[in-house]
C-alpha cells in the first residue's frame, strides 16, 4: 500500500477540546436551569405546526458543527417537552427523572461500555444494582436478574422463561408447534397489555391468555381463576403460568399474590408477577403487607424509571432459578465464547440472560442514585405519593361536582366531573373535552381510562416533585373547567 | 384528612441547586479529560480483586449524598472500563461513542420523555432520524421504522413482522401452534446468533432455521439455498423468510443481496437483511455496489452504535410496508387510546411498532450527531476503517510470522501468529495465550473467533479514533509476543 496516496486520517473527536468542554459547561447551566424552573412553566403545550414542519428537513450531508447542533436543540427541541418532569404531570404511569440520574447518563455514555459481557466494571455495577433490587424487594438473593428497557421487556423476559421452563420438551429447538397441548396463561382482565403483547410475540397466541374477571376492587377473582384452570385441563390444554398484578395500570389494584402463589404451587404453574410500579410499594411499611406473596414469584418484573424516579430507560426482570433464566437465553457461538482470563473473561455475561447482546450502562444511574438518596428516602417518597393519592381522593369525595370512580389502594386516582342532569354518555363527552382543555391549559396533565363504561380522568402519581398544593390546583381547575363547559358547551 | 399530622413533603431535587450545578461542571471537566487522554492509557486491564469485592456491599439505606456518589464513581468505576473508547480496541463489533453523543445523552435524560407515544417533540425527532436513516441507506421513504436497543432487537422486530405477515392465519390470536405447516427460515451458517435467538423467542424453534453453507468467501451458497427451499416445500414445510447478511460477524462477508431478493420475490418469501454494521458501508461509494439489493428488503436491521459511532444503545429496524409493521405490534387498551387533540394526540405512537411501551429519547444523540458531522463525514470515516482493515491485512500478508485466515471484504481482519514447526492445535493454543497476553498488556484489544477450526485474532474496526500507526503497533506486538512465547512457552 502506497502511503503517499492515503488521505490524512480524521476522527469524530473535536479539533478543539476546549470548545467542546465549554459547550458542555453551557449545557450543564442550561439544563440545570431548565430543571430548577420547571414549576414555572406549563406542564405541556401543543407543538406549533411550524415546529413540526421543521422536522421534515432532509438528511444533513455537510457538517453544521457542534455549536449549531446545540442551537437547534435549544430552539426546536427543548421548548416542546412531554411534561413528565413537571410537578403536575400524572399521565399514564411515567416517571420524573432526577438531576443526578441525568448526569449519570452522561458519565455512562462517556465510558460507553457494552454491558453484554466481557470483564469490565459495568458488569459488576449492574450485578450490584440487581443485588440491591432483590434486597429491597425481599426477593431471594440467589435469584438471577437483568436490567432491561422497562416493564414490557421485563414481562417478556419472565414469560419467555416461563414458557421454556414449563414446556415438556425442548421448546427452543422444536418451537411452540411441537407442543402436544396448547399452553395457556392466566391473569386478570386488568392485566397490562404488555403481557398480551409478550404472549403474542412468544407465539402462544393471545387466545391462550385467559383474562379472568375481577371483583369490585379490581383484583383477580380467585374462584374464577381456579375454575378456568380446571376447565382448561379437562379440555386438554396445558396451563403453564399465572400472572399476578402488583399494581394494575387502571386503578393500582394488587392481586392476592400469596393465594396466587399457593395455586401455582399446587397446580405446578409458573408464577410471574407484573409489579411495574406497584412492586416498589414494599418500600412503604404500611403497604408492604399487601404485597405478601410477591417474594414467592418465579419471575418478577418491575420498573425503576417509574416509581424509583430514574431517567428512562430502566426496568428489571428477576428470575428465582438462575438455571431456568440462563437456559432460556444463553447462546454462545465461537465469536462470543467466554474465556477464563483476558477481556473475554469474567463470570457475568448479561447477554446470556436476555434478548439484547449490545447493552448500555443503564445500571450507573441506578447505582449512583441509590447511593445518593438511600433506600429509606425512596420509601418515604413512595409513601408520599400514596398519601397524595389519598389526599386527592378525599378532595374528590368532598366535592359534589366530582365523583371517584374506583378505590384508591395505591397511587392512582380515577374520577370525573359530574352534574345531576347529565347521563353517562354526556358525562363521557364532557370529561373528554374537559381533559383536553386541562392539558392544553398547561395547568396539569392527567391521562384517562374507561372504568365500567365511564370516561375517567386518571391521575397516576409517580412524581417526586408533586406537592399537596398541586392536587388542590387540579381539583379547582377541573371544577372550574367543568362548570364553564356546562354553561357554554365549550371549555 | 388532618393536615396537621402530614409530614413535610420532600423531593429528590437538590436542596442546593448551585452545588448540583458545580458537580455537573466538575463532571464535564473530568469526563472530557478522560476522553481527550484516552490514548495515553492502556486499552483494558484486569479488574483488581479488591475492586470486585467492593461491589458486594449491601443496599445503601441511608443517603450518602451526591458528592459521595460521584467520588465512588471516580474511585471504583471510571478506572476500569471495557476499553472500547480507546483507539486500539477492536473486539467483537463495538462502537466508540463521541463527546457530543455523550452530552446529548445528558440532555435526553434531562428532558426525560417517554417516546412510546403522546404528542411531544421527541417523537418528531425520532421520526426525522428514521427519515434520515432511510435516505442514507437508500431505503424507501414511505417505509416505517423504529429506533431500538441494537441489532438483536432490530432483527427480532423484523422477524416478528415476517412471521406474522407470512402466516396464513391470525397468528397474533391463535399462535404458532395453529399453523397448518411448520414455518421455516433461511440464512447462511455465518448468520449472527441473534437471528437464531429471535427465531427461538418467536416460538418457531431453532430447527426451523435452515443454516445454509457458505462458499469460500463466506457468502451464502445460492444453489444450496434454493435446494433447501425446494426440499422443504416438498416435505410439507412453509418457507417464510430469507435472512441476508450485509456484513457477517466473523469476516464481514456480504451475501449477494440482489439475488436473495430475486429468490424471495419468486418464492413469495419475506426478505430480511441483517446489516448490523455492514449496512452502513453504503456510505462508502466504493463499497456501495456490494450492497445492491439491500434496498429491496422487506425489513432491514442495523445499528447506529457500531459503525455510526453513537454511544450505546441505538439500533434501527425498518419495515417496507407500514401496515405489516403496525399490525404486528399495535395493541391499544383503554388507558392507551390515542386522541385527536391534547397530550394523547399526535400521529406518532412508536409503541405501536415494537415491543417497548416505555421508550427513552435515544433519537437525540443521533439527531445532534448527524447535524454535527453530516452524512459525508460518516462516509469518509467508514471508508477510513475499511482502508485500515486493508492496511492491516497487507501488513499481515507481508509478515512471515502472521497468516491471514479469511478475505477482508469490509472492516474485519482475522489472522494468527504462525511458526513452521507448529501444527494447528499448537497454533490454536499459542494464539489463545497470545491474545490474552496482548489484552492484558493493555496495548490492543482484538477479540477472537474460530475459522475452519483455526483460532483467529479478530480485528473489527468500527473505531473513529484508530489511526494507521495503531495497526502497526498491533502487528509489532503480536509478533513480539508470539516469538517470546515460542522461546519461553510463556507470554
Amino acid at each position: 500500500m502506497n502511503l503517499e496516496n492515503v488521505p490524512e486520517e480524521e476522527s469524530l473527536d473535536p479539533a478543539d477540546w476546549q470548545l467542546m468542554r465549554s459547550l458542555g459547561h453551557r449545557m450543564i447551566d442550561d439544563i440545570m436551569t431548565y430543571l430548577e424552573t420547571v414549576r414555572t412553566r406549563p406542564v405541556w403545550q401543543p407543538i406549533p405546526e411550524k415546529i413540526k414542519a421543521y422536522f421534515k428537513q432532509p438528511l444533513p450531508v455537510e457538517p453544521q458543527g457542534t455549536e449549531q447542533a446545540y442551537q437547534d436543540f435549544l430552539e426546536y427541541v427543548l421548548p416542546h417537552p412531554m411534561g413528565n418532569i413537571h410537578p403536575r404531570f400524572w399521565g399514564w404511569v411515567i416517571g420524573t427523572g432526577t438531576p443526578l440520574g441525568m448526569l449519570a447518563e452522561m458519565l455512562a455514555a462517556g465510558m460507553n461500555p457494552n454491558v453484554g459481557g466481557a470483564d469490565h466494571v459495568a458488569n459488576y455495577v449492574e450485578a450490584q444494582v440487581l443485588d440491591w433490587c432483590k434486597e429491597m424487594l425481599g426477593y431471594p438473593a440467589e435469584a438471577s436478574g437483568l436490567l432491561v428497557s422497562g416493564g414490557s421487556m421485563a414481562n417478556l423476559v419472565g414469560l419467555t422463561v416461563a414458557r421454556n421452563s414449563k414446556a415438556e420438551f425442548d421448546l427452543r429447538t422444536h418451537g411452540v408447534h411441537a407442543a402436544p397441548r396448547k399452553m395457556t396463561l392466566y391473569g386478570s382482565q386488568e392485566t397490562h397489555s404488555s403481557v398480551q403483547k409478550a404472549i403474542e410475540l412468544l407465539g402462544l397466541g393471545s387466545n391462550a391468555f385467559r383474562q379472568i374477571p375481577v371483583n369490585s376492587d379490581f383484583k383477580i377473582d380467585i374462584s374464577g381463576l381456579e375454575t378456568a384452570i380446571l376447565e382448561d385441563r379437562q379440555e386438554g390444554y396445558q396451563p403453564i403460568c399465572i400472572i399476578g398484578n402488583a399494581g394494575t395500570v387502571n386503578t393500582g389494584a394488587i392481586d392476592d399474590l400469596d393465594r396466587l402463589a399457593d395455586i401455582c404451587q399446587r397446580e405446578g404453574l409458573w408464577f410471574h408477577v407484573d409489579g411495574a410500579f406497584g412492586a416498589l410499594a414494599v418500600l412503604s411499611s404500611e403497604l408492604r403487607p399487601l404485597l405478601v406473596g410477591m417474594e414467592r414469584a418465579d419471575s418478577l418484573a418491575f420498573d425503576l424509571h417509574k416509581w424509583m424516579y430514574m431517567p428512562y430507560e430502566v426496568g428489571c426482570a428477576l428470575v428465582r432459578q438462575e438455571d431456568d433464566h440462563r437456559s432460556t437465553f444463553s447462546l454462545t457461538p465461537d465469536y462470543l465464547t467466554h474465556s477464563d482470563r483476558g477481556l473475554a473473561g469474567g463470570s457475568i455475561w448479561f447477554s446470556d440472560y436476555g434478548i439484547q447482546l449490545s447493552r448500555g450502562f443503564r445500571a450507573l444511574k441506578v447505582w449512583m442514585s441509590m447511593k445518593e438518596h438511600g433506600a429509606q428516602k425512596y420509601g418515604r417518597l413512595i409513601q408520599q405519593n400514596i398519601d397524595q393519592a389519598r389526599y386527592l381522593a378525599s378532595q374528590v369525595e368532598d366535592m359534589s361536582e366530582l365523583q371517584l370512580l374506583a378505590p384508591v389502594p395505591l397511587n392512582i386516582v380515577c374520577f370525573r366531573f359530574v352534574a345531576d342532569d347529565l347521563d353517562d354518555e354526556s358525562l363521557n363527552d364532557l370529561n373528554k373535552e374537559l381533559l383536553i382543555a386541562l392539558q392544553e391549559s398547561g395547568v396539569a396533565a392527567p391521562s384517562y381510562t374507561v372504568i365500567d363504561g365511564k370516561y375517567a380522568l386518571r391521575v397516576a402519581i409517580t412524581n417526586h416533585r408533586s406537592k399537596r398544593e398541586d392536587f388542590e390546583i387540579l381539583v379547582r381547575e377541573v371544577i372550574r373547567l367543568g362548570k364553564k363547559m356546562m354553561h357554554s358547551g365549550q371549555p
